[in-house]
Parts: structure tokens; C-alpha cells; sequence
């Protein structure tokens, strides 16, 4: 997808929300987990009762690959379900030599047609290379929403400043912001606003906003540019609003809360 | 496996080799492209002409997810055919927030019965942590073998010490040398050395010799420790050190090669 679309449909949609498919067995009501495919059919109805209110859906792999075959079977049928249109994430956090990148990349974009891989920068440039593709995007991880991003993100390099700013600048020498975002939590807005800073013209996409307690308001007063620029994601918030069998209720409502308070700050 | 356990295999077969399985359709001879699974089939014969001289095979995850469920499956073949008593790695290179790197230790450990999985520490312990379980090995990522491992690996910190030496001295506090190793590239026996000096206990994972140019006798002498605390992994040159249909005895040759010259620096 170009940027064009996304800030297109952004602005069609009044959200720049992005929900995260990511289907824990252990959270699911009893009735689902009697279907014969306990995943695809919570997905399907997260989608559809989320689909009017957010852009963009997250598939954290580590939900479908925990489950083998079947996984990558819910996984396949979860993605040929989300309407076209939507930015497509695979949250892989992926990162290797060049030929294994390659392989991964392939994966994620021949294999299963994504739109975005998000990508882990310790190896440095030529393994996040091999997943820049025209129309496909480059989502690199640079500061993150878990408790110990600190013990290397935020070290002070000799040059004075954190390694996560390091990251960035070295970053912005490998595509550009038709092809690249960053992943930057949304727990820290001082973070978000001095990423901003370094990176004027690019997509963030902000995790840790709900189960993690990032605040929205926050989140957009430093990370909004003049074509929007973020996509805040939401997974355990939205997924798990009712844990019973109106589990996809629950979502749809809360879904559409979270569209609201964004079309506010969008207008 | 118990780290007891890998050292006598490693005394017994005379070898600290690992053998990567990265089976890339592209190289296979033309015979293998013909068969039902083509990779399954030459896993099958590599494990078959190398297993005397390895004590480890290392499973690329990259190569098998770019074909889907189809490549899961290889995969689940493969996994059951190697024989007990090989030391197997999943290398992944994964690593994400508490709750998604519990599922990707389920996916290696539970559902795959990998030993060990390769992982990127950049978000930092919460995200290693889940992979220490009884009789597992999380392998961290230190100072890799690529060329752009400079561009942050080797980055100097305030503290006056490169970035991989302070991954290492945090990684220490996540886990002990039984159930934690390091990656460290072959090509650069400086690295090796420092590292070495840095972590007395751990055992090294040493890709980057063979197709990267990585020397043995190098790595063996700033490397070894005295419960040898050394993998060698060659991927690229045993796999498809003969490109015809003879492409086994070939692999059967070069590890034979790489075995023989590891029992002189064992002796």
C-alpha cells in the first residue's frame, strides 16, 4: 500500500487505529474454543466488529507459529479474510544476513502477501535491507514499550546520545518515508516527541497504548505530522474488552471508542 | 539437552561442528527439485551423509517460512529425522515482549522440541526470559559475522566499552552458561578473543566460517575453553559444497573435512 492510500483512508475513516490480531487460547470464552478452528473464528469476528474503525491490522506471528501447522493454517485464513484496503502488519520482528532476510522476506510478502514486516535493527543495515519492496514497507523497531527497552535502547553512545537515536539516523540511510516506519512505544510521549524530531516525515506505529497505559492525547500531541504519521496499535484492549460470549461486542465497543477519541485529534 | 550432555558428544564424535539445514530450492540439483518435498528430501540426505561428523544441526526458520505451511511441514519432517542426541537449533532470532516471546517459546520448545532457539536482544531481558526453561538453551546474539554488524555491535557506549561487550555483561544476568550460549561471527578472532575473556563459561555459537571466510584455527585458539565452549556452524559450504546429483557425498566429504580438522584441535 502507498502512503498516499494510507493517509487516504485515515482520513476516510476518522481512526488511526491499528488492531492487533493477537488470539490467546487461555483468553478466549468456551464457546469459541469448540469451533474447529478456535483462532480464525475469534479473528473473524474481531474483524468484523472492528473493521469500521481502524485502518490496520497486526498479526503477531508468535500467536499463530505457538500453534504449528494449524497456526500458519489460522494465520492464512485470518489474512484472506481482512478486507482489502487494510494495511496488513506482520509483527515478526524479524532481522538476519542478507540471504535470510531475503528468505523472510519472501515469506512475508510472496508467501502471505503482507504489507509491512516490523523488523529488529541489532545486525545492522544489510539485514533489513532485503525487505525493502515497492509498495512494502520497512517497519524497524527503535524504541520500544516493555519494561527493559532501557537496558540498551536508552544507553548513551560516546557520541552523547541514546542508541535508539542512533538507530533512527542510521535507519533513515536505508529507505525512506514512502517505505519505512518506526516502532516507537506509547508509554513514553518524551520518547515519541524526540523521535519525532529525528524523523519529521515518517510513520510511527505506537504500541503500549490500553493493557500497556499509553496515553492517546499524549501520543498525538508529539507524534503528529502533517499527514497524521502514526498508527497506534491495540491488541489485549480491544480483543479482550468482555471475556464472554459477547467477547466481539466488547471489542466493537471498544473499537469504536478509541475511533472517536482519534477523530477528535484528527479534526 | 544438559550441557554435560553436548560436551561428551562433542569428545566422543571428535566435533564441535554444527551442520545449518537452509535448504534453498534454487541450489538443489534438478533430481531433488522432482521429488514430492523436495527439501524434506535433501535434509534427509545431508542429515544421512553428516551426522557422523556434527553433533548439531541448525534449522534456518527463514528457509522453511518463505513456503508456507508446505515449508512447516519439511520443517516437522525434518525435525523428526534427525536422529537423537543431536543438539538442534532453532535459528529465529526472535525476541518480543513477555507475553509474545512466551508463545514463540512454546511454538520452538513445545511444539517444534527444539533445544535451543537463536535470539536478537535488542528490547532487552523481558524479552530473552521466557526462553529459559529446564533442559532449554536461549543463544544470544553478540557480535554477528555480517558486514553491517558494525553499524551498532560495534558502536562505543559512554561507558567506553562497545555495545556488544555491554549486551554480553547484561546477558549474563539473565541466565547461567547451562542454559545460555552466545553468537558470536567467525570472522573476526579479536571478537572472539574479547568475548571469550568476558565469558569464560559460555559456550560460543560460531557461524561465518566456510562461505564467510571465517579460519577454524583461529576461532579454536581465542575460542576454546576448557569444556571446549565452542559451535562451529558451517551452513552454505557442507550443503552445497557439490552442486549435482552427487550433492551428499559432497556435504559427506566437506564435513568429514571440517570433523577431521576439528579432532586435531580437540586433541
Amino acid at each position: 500500500m502507498k502512503k498516499t492510500q494510507l493517509v487516504k483512508n485515515i482520513y476516510k475513516k476518522k481512526s488511526f487505529l491499528c488492531v492487533g490480531l493477537d488470539p490467546d487460547l487461555e483468553k478466549f470464552p468456551s464457546s469459541i474454543l469448540k469451533e474447529i478452528d478456535p483462532i480464525f473464528s475469534f479473528n473473524k469476528k474481531i474483524i468484523d466488529a472492528t473493521k469500521d474503525f481502524c485502518v490496520s491490522y497486526k498479526i503477531n506471528l508468535a500467536f499463530y507459529e505457538k500453534h504449528g501447522l494449524k497456526g500458519i493454517q489460522s494465520l492464512q485464513k485470518t489474512l484472506d479474510y481482512i478486507p482489502e484496503d487494510f494495511f496488513v502488519i506482520a509483527d515478526a520482528k524479524r532481522g538476519d544476513i542478507l540471504n535470510t532476510s531475503k528468505m523472510y522476506a519472501d515469506a512475508f510478502y510472496d508467501n502471505f502477501n503482507f504489507d509491512a514486516v516490523t523488523l529488529s535493527p541489532y545486525m545492522g543495515g544489510d539485514c533489513i535491507k532485503p525487505f525493502f519492496r515497492n509498495g512494502k514497507w520497512s517497519i524497524v523497531l527503535i524504541a520500544t514499550s516493555n519494561p527493559s527497552a532501557d537496558d540498551f535502547q536508552m544507553l548513551k553512545t560516546e557520541n552523547g546520545i541514546p542508541l535508539y537515536i542512533e538507530v533512527l539516523e542510521k535507519a533513515k540511510t536505508w529507505g525512506t518515508s514512502k517505505d519505512m516506519m518506526f516502532v516507537v512505544g506509547g508509554t513514553r510521549p518524551e520518547i515519541i516527541k524526540k523521535i519525532r524530531e529525528h524523523a519529521q516525515d515518517f510513520f510511527l506505529l505506537i504500541p503500549g497504548v490500553g493493557h500497556q497505559g499509553g496515553d492517546l492525547s499524549e501520543i498525538c500531541k508529539y507524534g503528529f505530522n502533517d499527514q497524521v504519521g502514526v498508527l497506534v496499535n491495540c491488541s489485549r484492549s480491544i480483543l479482550y474488552a468482555s471475556k464472554g460470549d459477547d467477547f466481539a461486542e466488547g471489542s466493537r465497543i471498544k473499537a469504536e471508542k478509541i475511533q472517536k477519541e482519534m477523530s477528535t485529534y484528527l479534526s
